[in-house]
């Protein structure tokens, strides 16, 4: 399975083509158009968010809500197009009146200078177009795709917020996995995006005062996804690692900055026996193991746990504080302006992780058993799961 | 440029072959030697590391030193075979006698269990044999020759400890980085491979003393690599971030369980007025930036300033303290055993990181640039640096 | 660059997406317009080509007539979708009405049976909407934008029709190839897309004769290039060898059974000394060769003549004469019924066998050259014709 | 499943890495010799081929017989080197000893010229060295190790001589394919490597007739492949169609210029009405075909009868007959000279020809079902054929 997404922020409408998914699976825009809605929500946001309602289009690839085998071609029409037309027309030659806009003052921590410098543009809003954060709409329209497929094989992944400008949710508060249906109840409820009412409140708290400041607030996101059999992925070569996949899915988003799986980064600091989880075996659950400290992952494979992965976002680089930068075209020193105005993204950024995480688990699956037809994915899941249990 | 490595622990020898290495670079074992030894080095290792010493092979894509642009293959023998020729023979057929040693007992947190699984073995060795750290040699191996090129056209890389056991070098005593020569000789002349002395000597003892309790120590280590001109990645798609390859190289590492660029996730504590890189210019340097928080990438872009990557690695999962486990023949539990004895492998696995770190940005590099011969890439290169500079 | 088309033949919309085109190339409708025009040009077609005029509406990845670099979204309507709304409806629910026009019955020579074996689909038009060589549109669409890449550095594509039912164009009326005007003035102006207008006045003829006997014709298109420069491509390995790529993608067009470069088959019935090209020089033109039996290609590796490729075209497998089949409902053998009612296509397979020549050209390029930005693009592309010179 | 190859003509081995076979298959050295000595026998050839006894050492993926699921490494020493160690050294520095042998007459239709250019050498020698057809020598090593992958599904793939210096065997002698037995042994019993021996009398006559004129004889060589499931493969894409991957392996072949699948460009002389292969249908045999013009390929996928591949091997182009050629260094007209003596390698082509047709179909049966261990592998296809039978 393989996906292009496509877009500009300010341009007429967002795309993105899927190819590989199985035939036979049911498909609705409702689903998707549902996680879009999640990835606009979250305490936090400007007001961009809170005009535009994403909804999906399916163009291609579904006939009467089922997957054909072919390419999917899901679009989102950008409603701020119309106050943009001729600005970013495509089609249209470039005029005095259609070139306003112009951008020459790169934001710092943005893509805007090193992207006018690759792609040598002198109007720096050819860059930050594409390089907004406005392009994991598609990303989630993907991901939202991959999660049907595969929640037909019993596989459910969930994304939330674990931290928000150092203020973390309560670990022992993490409801028990399973099925995912209590976390995901309990994330769902929240702006936060978190299951820990408390932590909630202080970020909330936290926000309000980083806005009134003119700062911005980054954080860590958590994803798990639970009911994988084991052995996705494996360790025989560096492009065959699963967790290596997912780690380029997480830093692959936009403002993301590292990685880590399970305890991760924690592990540097304990001695191995107090990070070992054990192999244990019973006859109804065949083997398992006594803790996931490792995240759900063995030498790069699935090993059947729940897989925890966690990302970490870097506060927005935009702020109402003026930051210094250098115009591109005069060379002067200026302080950086402000184009939009969240404090934070990371409730948001948690959907999208999720989403990402889906897209890369789902290529596992379907390298490993039939892509063509979701019945016989699933008769060979099925048949897999059984020699498992029996090893 | 793509390439392939393969070989058993413990099988005749480990080989890599490189596609896409330009014609015309000057290309040695002896510098390949060097890093090999590199990889062996390191306190708190066992006796096995001491008894080899790994010598490559070039065996194509060289010729009178230089290279031809055809493949290179490299390889290693594995002294060691000696003592395993029948047991782990390629061609002999299985009898009782070459049999022995087979392995059902899983260890908690290898590859073991889920590759016996995967890959239908009854025999863990057929797994072990693989999934063991002796396959990072080529990989170190692979890394030299990268670092060759990348030493062509001016890039240095280079991986040291950053930490170990929870405790710290101390980054105020990091040195300059411009050419990476401080820090080189520091790093090189410490068997904890860290800049910080005062630090390796408590490391030192935290190894003395877990090696006597029987325990493992994982740590964090970090390569910087500089001079790298901006550009290179984009944040055009998923696919096309360099920092996301990175993540994926460095998680692809044995037992590598996180990664993360410059502050990482030091980035979710503060708020984004504390932690941005300010842009700068003169007319001398051209654009840069007032700090480096961003580990050298802005929108999945090289920006011009040192790449600073981090990964974290669990600690060894082999104790002498036992862990609980269960024998796949029987069923019955155990208490895992110990095959090999490394206290810990931190500053070997920075020499990987490194080695990791060197592939993909070449492979970058040679993604932008001409990857046929060397002089057309410096040419190329040379000319893209001066670009920049006026841009 | 990559690029993935997707769309059903009857659904609303086609769509292609294309990642990797540099920065500042003037892109229009226009001529992508005119392209996908040549495709539905042809004596020999039925009716349903005369009513389609398909329009490109570019949706993302330009701006201003200029391209971004970023991802460049194609869509083409398809006008029929209103009469098809409800089959083809991705969206609505499956019901009685919307069921009409089930395909069981496979057409032989076509994808219906072995697609719905894979697919597991019981209702063929899930197939036959994706494998109908309506998604050709696309690929003309994709290898317009490429041509005018190309055309940015000097090189040109055109396509013809070397034989429609055993009728040769005579190669001895080929004009001088030069920069192709004549050529392509000549096919242009012939609804064979051919040169040779004695040759086209006997197919016309034959195809007005077969179609009265409700019969079917295939043929031989011919694509050149010129001004390539040599050295793309690659003898080291069986995945760098750009006649191959050209091979892969010419036989993946719907119905080509083959391909030849150069004198191709003919090269088996003549001893090598009839056969060759030789080497010449002299210090204005540099290396070239006193002929092209070769089609352009040495070790796989364009050597700067012209690129000669041909493809083979089976005639249409839909005939009003009945053929044989089943109904997979009913294991019934039935005569299998007309879909739709060309004569011959082989006149646009002309067109599109042009297009994957130059999107495969463009991939070449772009791998050698860099693949961010237009003039960049020029100058190292001019640098190395210019050491090519020297050698 | 990918692989590489390494290795030059005269340097000291020759090298394959292949991953991602399953683990399971029996695998020896034997079998592979075998292939390596049908690619050295053939009538026609020179010296070279008679005193070279290829043999194959498996270093890596295997144990006791058994495929790991890692990945395999194979090595072919050249015995060869021993002449020509200080020439081709990898290691030594270039001094005036050990550079003789210098190349800088490039032989037309070789590569040696383009390959100068492209990698700046002036010693022609560091191109000829890799773009020689020793380099098949792995192909055939690879294409082994999957016909014995296929061999355990019941596939089978032969190659031999269709057509060798315009003289055919007669496809009315073609024996029945079934399971290839009696076409394998005719062929096998040919040094012409042809089922019809007059056709083989008539072209060893040509070879001798050729031999003394100093001239060199092409041909056409013949893939069939039996009892392949239907559907590999897919019409959805460009780069799912299975034939069009054929096509690029077998023009990836040294001195291959064209392929074609069944009645290839024979289809373009004749009406729709005499090619089609209709579709027919018995509740013991299922689906299949009363005629097979289409090769076994419809849609780009497989149709469950037997695939036939032709491609054309242009005469070698190294005669004994001077050809004109230009002195890089001198820049002077000279007749090319002779390194090797062929007349005709067409026998030994249409052993690399079955490899990469065995290569191609074993990745897109290991890219379909299980690739981590063969019993899986064959459960599931075993699965799939009775799907498919009752469809």
């Amino acid at each position: 399975m393989r996906y292009i997404t496509a877009g500009e922020s300010h341009g007429p409408k967002l795309t993105a083509v899927i190819e590989g998914i199985p035939a036979g699976l049911t498909l609705t825009a409702e689903k998707i158009n549902a996680d879009l809605a999640r990835r606009q929500q979250g305490y936090g946001r400007g007001n961009r968010m809170k005009i535009e309602h994403d909804q999906v289009e399916i163009i291609s690839g579904v006939r009467h809500q089922k997957t054909l085998g072919s390419p999917i071609t899901l679009q989102v029409t950008n409603h701020d197009y119309a106050h943009w037309t001729d600005i970013m027309s495509p089609t249209a030659e470039a005029t005095a009146e259609n070139s306003i806009r112009q951008v020459t003052k790169p934001r710092p921590g943005h893509a805007d200078l090193v992207g006018g410098q690759k792609y040598q543009q002198r109007d720096l809003r050819n860059v930050l177009e594409r390089s907004s954060a406005r392009e994991t709409t598609m990303r989630v329209a993907v991901g939202s795709v991959c999660q049907q497929l595969l929640a037909a094989i019993g596989v459910e992944v969930l994304g939330f917020v674990q931290q928000l400008g150092g203020i973390s949710a309560d670990p022992a508060k993490l409801p028990e996995l399973g099925d995912l249906a209590t976390l995901r109840a309990a994330t769902e409820d929240s702006d936060i995006r978190t299951y820990d009412a408390d932590a909630a409140a202080k970020i909330r708290e936290l926000i309000d005062a980083t806005k009134k400041a003119g700062d911005t607030l980054g954080g860590v996101v958590e994803v798990v996804a639970t009911n994988l059999p084991a052995g996705l992925g494996s360790y025989i070569s560096t492009e065959t690692k699963l967790d290596a996949k997912l780690a380029q899915a997480i830093v692959s988003i936009n403002a993301f900055k590292g990685v880590e799986f399970g305890d991760g980064f924690g592990l540097a600091a304990h001695p191995g026996s107090e990070d070992m989880d054990e192999i244990l075996y019973t006859p109804e659950r065949g083997f398992y193991r006594g803790s996931n400290h490792l995240g759900g992952f063995e030498g790069g494979m699935t090993n059947g746990e729940p897989i925890i992965v966690k990302g970490v976002m870097k506060p927005i680089p935009t702020l109402y504080k003026p930051l210094n930068s250098v115009d591109i075209a005069t060379k002067q020193a200026y302080k950086a302006n402000v184009e939009r105005s969240d404090t934070t993204a990371v409730p948001a950024a948690a959907v999208v992780a999720e989403a990402m995480v889906a897209i890369t688990l789902a290529q596992a699956v379907l390298e490993k058993f039939d892509a063509d037809a979701l019945s016989r994915l699933q008769a060979q899941v099925a048949a897999y799961r059984k020699e498992l249990a029996a090893y």
